[in-house]
Formats: structure tokens, C-alpha cells, sequence
């Protein structure tokens, strides 16, 4: 059986030694000590590795089931969902006026990573009520905060987004379902959603369902979605429940993978459906959550992959098979641990860099999400990276998963190790919230020509400024500096390319569009790289109790400059040759 | 639902005009006209796609079932089994002294991409029966051969492999399972074997074992080692099926797909068993079947990626979502088809592209192994290619599935439309019949070096004159030779790396062993896509009915130069980087 046990020391490391949240003048930052942050990191680890990983295996083989129009999810997930509400940790981030604990995002992100590494179909329960919450949080009237909110934050209600219909998903502006005005001010909402992630469940007393949706006789398109608050069960006045309104569940779907989690067809009927902002702008309020959103998506990535790669270092310690072809390193055993095997290790070595560089990147950007409401750099730097924690951090997390399969063998294949689920987990992490093709878009075509291309010169400025402030040490230089500087000026090269050539055929920069999305997350993880591995200098030259501890993030961070890194070359020589190869067939050719 | 539809037409372009199989002096090619492959393709396509694929998902959804030790397959196998054993599929390329129809194996090959396309849950059954045909065949006496050949030549019959042990797979030295000689010459067989593909069955009236096992007193280790005849029956003199034999199905494995095929516990408590081959010898009658039995495991990364791809397209052409941005092609429509889209486009041409090259390829080392026994240089040159095609088929053939998967977004997450199943049913490719790292060990640690490089020299010798003899043509040049010369310099490279470095350290070279044979396959593939290309130069310039078709060869060989080897850079910077930052870390840091 898998285990898990939250990597809370690394994350303590990024956190306070990397980033130095303490020091900085974030909003909640001046509580973020080293000590406070530990002892909740330790916390929700004990939470997941005791309550929330136990019934992930079994939640996957059980499923949920829909018996009657009830949805039953797994056995165990509602006695875990119930310590994590008790635990108060949905609210951890949330208003304080709405029963919040009103701290930063970047800790609520951190403590995301380890329930979903723990159990990531259970962990989307809280997880869709979070995105639920903001989003009423964000446009909601003061009643509607006032009668959702503090249930939410609670946990006593649960919340959904519903965007998809079985003929469009990314193309929203085809969507069908309809909301027609009622005289008292509400709508009556009908059609049909699918692919809704924890659609309805067992486990909290209500259902509060956001539901984009036309008006009638508003505009066409995209311009002429609204977003609505549709509950399971109408709310009194006096906040009781009352009766149920005109939403079911049709179907769950079957899927990969989550299992444990409830994705559902949802059929409105006439439902009672209440406006959150503006009419028509339903897909502005949508798209003020999408950079939270992602972000937490790309964290889902990387909690597989740190999941897996757990599992397979136990295999591989434990595993005898084979001698070191240098010489044997278990000579009283019948053959030498899995380690010994350079192409073992180079799996190992894979997955152990990418995370804890995608793990610095994704904390990082949680900080920029703090600090975006006040700082416009921080805002724009976001909106640039958002696409790619997504894309990048969900397709080289699922890479990583398989990775760690492969560790384990013909054990890998066999659902009784528990790597098939971490594999087939994190495969959708790679199409919600926007596929990562659709985020490759969202970098190329929209976000690196914003404001004039001012926030990519920025993101280069920036790596440009880090590397002059921190030259004159030449084996950090060149381990380091120049690879960095190397993979960003592949980067620059790529960007000027699309600009030139995008001009006359978009379609030449598009072509590139994913090949560029992997770079930029490249270059991040360099950049991010470069800076633990300046932090570990920094411990290691003011003298440190454990030192093995730094040494050993310089080696993984070489490992990470030397062999991932190197990407970059296969990707620019792709993205810089142009969109001939790629729309040359006709498409009735294919 | 999804759809297969074999690829004749590029399986008979590869046969007949790039390998031009009907030229060659190869025993049995001179039967292989144009008319008569295609009719013979033509077949097995229609008995794929009408018997086969209609029971795969099914099969995927249904799995097999263990009841009182009685295993049963899913609906509708059995009667597809049939259809293929009455069609005499399994005999195509067997001996006719034992009523096969003596074809080459390349013919088997194809017709193998086929069946195992539609079903490869299915298809393994024959498929392990065929293997266990060519051991007994090589190593039988003729006795032996009399007694079990016709009946597995005929599928009345069928038979598995039986190598891993709960505690070793690659490190077969370790192995556990005895055999002790009995007084008539038979052998008692006592221990357990896992992960034992088609162990048993419904289809058939006896399972024909080969089972490896240590004859007590023997030499320790892989010298040690024997190989056994064990009937499931046992066979009495006059060919009828007599008592059962002391083995039998402890358990099937729960796994990550391949649903349909029983892998199996086996357990053998004094098994009659019969000696094939020589006493110690078994490992070695085992390595006479490897090229065969590992070039069809990385046919099946193939057959994977092509159905998948196959659904995706039909997919892409089907669902309008967005619009062109280069202007609308689809104006009376609500959006445009995916296939405006190039991020879908750069999909959709990686999996086509990798696929007809991969499938040259395959076919390619099929007509090696034809032709092996009467020519060295073929024998050395399939030796050395054999990890190649096993360990890059299946790798990338995997990765194919995944993008043919997201091409569906989330449609490809839901099993309703078969996507997912394309992905886990190709995963195992990638682990059994040696996982891909150990072909990765083989191909760094044996081929290349063995006879002091010979075959690996006469391979870049064969690409340097493949390029003088088509030089001349200077868009052929450009597209196709000169990054053909580049990627296979980048090789060279590597390799020269290897030897320099790897004589002080050998984990220099087997920690870049993965890169290398990624490299191997992209130059493999590359000579096959200046091969293809050359060909349909030759038809374009020949006059041809069909010119759009060998346009489009010319468009998809040159996806693959400009898209795919670069990936060769990445690789080559990866390899030549040594073994510190793989092997840096102590064991216990991970």
C-alpha cells in the first residue's frame, strides 16, 4: 500500500529561505514565522498522511456511486472531509467576517499540496467550495456573502462550478443554457452541465452550484454569459433550508481516474437561480478566480508527482535486484538495492528536481496572487505565468507519475502498489480548467503580447537582474548563472521569433505555442533553481546544523540545470520552425 | 464509441515500396507480391475491425474473472478467438510441417500491428501462444514437436511464458521455482510465477506452459537456470488430453488495463514438466526468442498510438470548438472544427508522424529477423536494434496515446469514449518483456560494444551511404538528408562519449543510456522518414494515380525532421553530461 508524509521541510525551506515570506510586506505575511508555518504544515501533514491518504486507494477502487438521484461517495471520505471541516482548514485563507482565518493564499496553497497529494478526489470537495467561495467572495451582494459564506467556509455546504455543456467546453460562447428572468428578481435556470467535478455529495447539507448562463436577448457569444448562484436546496430568509429547487444529478460519469470524486451531469429544470454580478459578465467574474484556479490545478500536478515519487524511492530502497556494475553494494544480500542503477536514479533524479522546483514556482506564484491586488508588477507577472504553472507543472507532474511507475516494474502496472492511481489521478490535471493546449494559447497569443509585451520583458528583466546581483562566485556561475541565462535567452529568441513571424501568420507562433508554454516553465524552474541553491550557499556559508540538508539541494539543483534544462534547445529549434509543418496537410488527410 | 480501421494502404507503401520486400532474395518474399499482401491485410483488417474492436472496450469494462480456479474471459472473446483460429491467423508465418503457412515474419508483423490495434487484451492470447510456439519449435525435440506444435499452430491450444518470480523479474538469478529430475526422465515443478500474461483461459483445451526453473545443483545464478515444457493437461501418447497437471491459477492481477487478458499467479506444486532445450540452458533458448518477442512488444506502442490517433482525428474533424484565427472555415457552422487549431494540429501530426515512421521501422526489423539466419550483418545489426525498437515503440508510442487523448479534452478523461483505455492498455508495453530501462542497459551495455562496435559502426556506415547514393536533389537534401546526417552525428557523439568516458566510469554511459536509445530511435525513424520520402519521390516522378498520397508522405516525413530530431540535442546534451549529478545524491538522501 502506498504511504505518504508531507515533505514539510522542504516546503518550510522555500517558504522562509527562498521566498522569505517573513520578510516581506505582504498582506498576513508579518504571521507567516517560521515557527507558526511549521506547526501548520505539520499539521494538515499529519491530517493527510493519517486520515486523508488511508481511504485514497480503497476511494478509488469504490468510486461514488448514484442510487435514486443520491450521489454516496466512498467509505471514509465523509468521516476525513469531517476532520478536515473540523480542523477548520477549508477556512485557513478565508475571511475573517465570514468565519475565515484570513491567512495568505501562499500558506492555503502549501497545505493544498499535501491534502491532494494525500487524496486528490477527496481533496477536491473543499477544493471546488474554495473556487465557489472566492467567487461569491469577489461579486456577491452583501446579503448573498452574509448567506453563503460563513456555510461555505464551514464546510456545512459545499460549492460547484459549472461551465461545460456536452457541445462546448472551451468554446463557451456556444453554451445553451438559458436563464430567464423571474418578476421577483431571481432566474429560472434550465439546461444541462456536464463534467461537473464534485457535482453533489454525501457529505455537506447543501449543494451551493455557480452556473454560467445566457439571458435571453442578451448579446451573442461570450459577451452574453451570466453567472448564477443556483443551491441544491433554496435558503430561507432566516438561512434554514428549504425547499429543493429544479437541479439533479443525471449521471456520474466513469472515468480514468478520481474515482473518489463525484463528476457529474447536472440537469437543470427550471431551477431557482440567483444573478452574482453583473448581467453578461459572467465570464469576467469566472476569469477573476482563473489565475487562483490554475494555479491550484498546477499544484495538483506536482502533489501527484510528489505522491509517486515517495513510493517509488521506498520501492527502489527497498527493492534488491541486479548488482552496481561498480562494484556491489549489498554484498551479504542476493543483489543490490534499485539505487544502485544509474537509469533508476536518473528517474528518481528526475522527479525529485522537477518537484522541488515546481514546488518553489508554485509557492511563488501563490505569493504574487497575494501580493497582486496591491502590486500591478505582481499582477501582470501572474497573469504571464498563470498559463504555465498549469500546463508545464500538470504535463511534466503526470510525466513524473509514470516515471515513478516505471520505477516499480510490472509492480507499477498492477493496481495493488497504488502507482496506476497517481498516474490516472493526475492525467486530468492536464485537461480541466482549461486544457493545456488551451493554456499554450493563453501565454502566446494573449498574455506575452499584453501591455506591449511589458510583462515578459519584465519576467526577463528580472532573471537578468538576479544574475548580475549574484555573480562572483564561478562554480554558482557556471552551475547555475549561465545555464539559466543560457535556457532564458533560448526563451527571448523564441518570443522575438513569434513576434516577427506572428505578424504575418499568427499561426507561426501558435504552432510553437506549447514547445514555448515548456520552455518558459523551464526557464522558471531555472530561475527558481538558481535561487534555492543561492539560499543553500547562504545557510551553508553562515554555518548550518545540517548541513546535508543544503548539499543536498545544490546536487539536485545541478541535476535540474544539467539535465532538464537542456530542453529548451529541442523546443526552440521546434517553435522557431514555423507552422508549415504543422498545417501543411490537408485536414481531410489526416 | 471508438473506431478502427487498419492502415493498409501505408503498411503496403512500406512493404512494397520502401522495403520493396518482393525484390529481395529473403525465403518467402518472393510470394509477397502487392497483390497478395494487400489481399491478406485486407482480410485481417476486416476481422479487426468487425470481430476484434467491437469487444475491446467491452472486454476493457468486463475484465476476467477467477471462479474456482476456472478463468473466464469476457464476452465475446471466445467467439472472436475462434474466428481468428478458423481464419488460421495464428499459423500465417509458422512451419508447414506443422500446419502453418510458412510466410515471413514481416507479413506476421503487419498483420500483428493489426490485431493487436483492435484488441490487444485479445490479441495476446494468440500472441503468447506464438511465442511459446517458437521456443518449442528452436529448442523441441521432434518429439515434442510432434506432440504440441499442430495443436498450438491451430490454437486448439495455447501457451505462456513463465519467468518472474514475487522477487525477481529482471534479476532472474534470483529465481526460486525447482524442478527435480524424475526417474522417467520428467521433471516435478514446484513454486510461483507472477505477472503471467494469458496464464490461463476459456478459449482453449490446453495451456501449454514454458516455465523457467533451477534443476537443483546447478550452476547458481542465470547459469543455472532451465526451461520446462508444462502442460495444463498432460498429453498421453496418442495426443489425447489426460490428467490434469499440478499447476494452476492462484490469483489475476488487478491492473491498469490489458483487462481483458488474465495476467496470473501461477502456481506449480509438482508439475509435470518436460525439459525443452538443454539442461542450464534455459536463459539462453529464452534469448533465441528476444528479438521476435521484444520487437512485438514495441509493435504494440505502435498499434496503441495508431488506434488511438485514429479516433482522435475523427474526433478533431467532428467537434467544433473556436474559430480559425487566420479566418473562419466553417462559416454556416456555429465554430470551426479542431483541426483549424495548430496546438491540435502539432498534436495530431507528432502522433501520424511517429507512427508511419515508427511502423517502417517495426517492419523494417521484421524483415531483419527474416532474414537473420542466412545473413550476419542482418543478425547483428536486428541484436543491436532489437532494445530500440522495443524501448522507443513503446515509450513514445505511449506518449502518443496520451496526446491522442487530450485532443478529446474532456471527453478523453471519461472512459465512454475509449481513450483512456488506448493510454493504459499501451502502459504495460513500456514495463513487460524487460522494462524499457533495462533495454536501455542492453543497448548501451551489450550491443553497441559487442564485436568492438562492429554493428553499430555498420549502422552509421549505412546511413552515410544512403545519404551519398540519394545525394543531388537539393529540397531532398535540405528536408531530409542533411538533418537525417546531423542527428545521426549527434549519436556518434554520444557514443564516442560513452567509450571515452565509460571505460574510467560505466555509469558515465548507462546514466545517459535512456538518452541514447531515445536518439537511436529518432535516427531510426529518421532514416526510415528519408527512406519513405525517397520513395514517394520515386512515384511522384514515376507518374502516379494517387499523388496527393505520396504528397502528404513528403509533408509528414518533413513534421518529423523539423519537429521531432531536434528532440535529438536535448538528448545528446543530457547523455554527454556524466553520471555525477545522476548518482550524486547518497541512497538515503532521496
Amino acid at each position: 500500500m502506498p504511504v505518504y508524509n508531507a515533505p514539510t521541510k522542504d516546503m518550510a525551506f522555500v517558504l522562509h529561505e527562498v521566498l522569505k515570506t517573513q520578510d516581506l510586506s505582504i498582506e498576513g505575511y508579518e504571521d507567516l514565522s517560521a515557527d507558526f508555518t511549521s506547526q501548520v504544515l505539520d499539521e494538515a501533514g499529519k491530517l493527510a498522511r493519517d486520515v486523508f491518504q488511508p481511504v485514497n486507494a480503497s476511494g478509488d477502487q469504490e468510486g461514488c456511486t448514484l442510487e435514486n438521484g443520491v450521489i454516496r461517495t466512498p467509505a471514509g471520505f465523509k468521516e476525513a472531509f469531517n476532520k478536515y471541516r473540523e480542523g477548520g482548514w477549508n477556512g485557513l485563507d478565508c475571511d475573517p467576517e465570514y468565519g475565515g482565518q484570513g491567512m495568505p493564499y501562499v500558506l492555503h496553497t502549501a497545505i493544498g499540496e499535501i491534502f491532494c497529494a494525500a487524496n486528490m478526489a477527496l481533496t477536491m470537495y473543499p477544493g471546488l467550495t474554495h473556487g465557489a467561495y472566492s467567487a461569491i467572495h469577489a461579486h456577491g451582494t452583501d446579503a448573498q456573502k452574509a448567506t453563503y459564506l460563513p456555510k461555505m467556509v464551514d464546510l456545512e455546504w459545499s460549492g460547484t462550478m459549472n461551465l461545460t455543456e456536452p457541445h462546448c467546453g472551451t468554446d463557451l460562447g456556444l453554451m445553451r443554457t438559458k436563464a430567464e428572468p423571474v418578476s421577483d428578481g431571481s432566474y429560472k435556470i434550465s439546461g444541462q452541465k456536464i463534467f461537473i467535478s464534485a457535482g453533489d455529495n454525501d457529505m455537506t447539507d447543501n449543494v451551493i452550484h455557480l452556473v454560467l448562463a445566457k439571458i435571453p436577448g442578451g448579446p451573442d457569444g461570450v459577451k452574453g454569459i451570466s453567472l448564477f448562484i443556483v443551491p441544491k436546496f433554496i435558503v430561507n430568509d432566516d438561512g434554514s433550508l428549504g425547499a429543493r429547487n429544479g437541479v439533479s444529478v443525471g449521471n456520474i460519469e466513469e472515468k480514468m481516474g478520481i474515482h473518489g470524486n463525484a463528476t457529474c451531469v447536472m440537469n437543470y429544470d427550471e431551477a431557482t437561480g440567483y444573478l452574482l454580478g453583473t448581467e453578461h459578465k459572467g465570464m469576467r467574474a469566472m476569469f477573476t478566480m482563473m489565475n487562483e484556479a490554475r494555479l491550484g490545478v498546477g499544484m495538483q500536478g506536482l502533489a501527484q508527482a510528489e505522491a509517486a515519487y515517495q513510493n517509488a524511492v521506498n520501492y527502489a530502497k527497498d527493492r534488491l535486484q541486479g548488482r552496481d556494475v561498480t562494484g556491489t553494494k549489498n554484498p551479504d544480500g542476493p543483489a543490490d538495492p534499485l539505487t544502485v542503477h544509474p537509469d533508476i536514479r536518473r528517474m528518481l533524479m528526475n522527479q525529485k528536481s522537477f518537484i522541488e522546483g515546481s514546488r518553489a514556482f508554485t509557492l511563488w506564484g501563490a505569493m504574487m496572487i497575494d501580493s497582486a491586488h496591491k502590486d500591478d508588477a505582481a499582477e501582470g507577472l501572474i497573469s504571464l505565468l498563470t498559463p504555465v504553472l498549469k500546463g508545464f507543472n500538470t504535463d511534466i507532474g503526470y510525466d513524473m507519475t509514470v516515471q515513478a511507475q516505471q520505477v516499480f516494474g510490472g509492480h507499477g502496472y498492477i493496481e495493488e502498489h497504488g502507482m496506476s492511481q497517481f498516474t490516472r489521478d493526475a492525467r486530468i490535471a492536464m485537461i480541466y480548467e482549461g486544457a493545456n493546449g488551451v493554456q499554450a494559447l493563453d501565454l502566446v497569443g494573449r498574455k506575452m503580447p499584453k501591455d506591449g509585451g511589458k510583462h515578459v520583458m519584465a519576467f526577463f528583466d528580472m532573471i537578468k537582474t538576479f544574475a548580475s546581483e549574484n555573480k562572483g562566485d564561478e562554480t554558482y556561475e557556471n552551475d547555475f548563472l549561465n545555464p539559466l541565462k543560457e535556457a532564458s535567452k533560448d526563451l527571448q529568441s523564441v518570443m522575438m521569433y513569434f513576434m516577427q513571424a506572428g505578424m504575418k501568420n499568427p499561426n507561426d507562433a501558435l504552432a510553437g505555442s506549447s514547445d514555448a508554454l515548456h520552455m518558459f516553465g523551464h526557464v522558471c524552474l531555472g530561475l527558481m533553481w538558481a535561487q534555492m541553491a543561492k539560499a543553500a550557499n547562504d545557510a551553508l556559508a553562515a554555518g548550518t546544523d545540517d548541513p546535508q540538508f543544503y548539499e543536498n539541494k545544490l546536487i539536485t539543483g545541478r541535476y535540474y540545470m544539467q539535465r532538464w534544462l537542456p530542453t529548451t534547445k529541442s523546443h526552440m529549434a521546434r517553435a522557431m520552425s514555423g507552422s508549415t509543418n504543422v498545417m501543411g496537410l490537408d485536414a481531410e488527410a489526416f
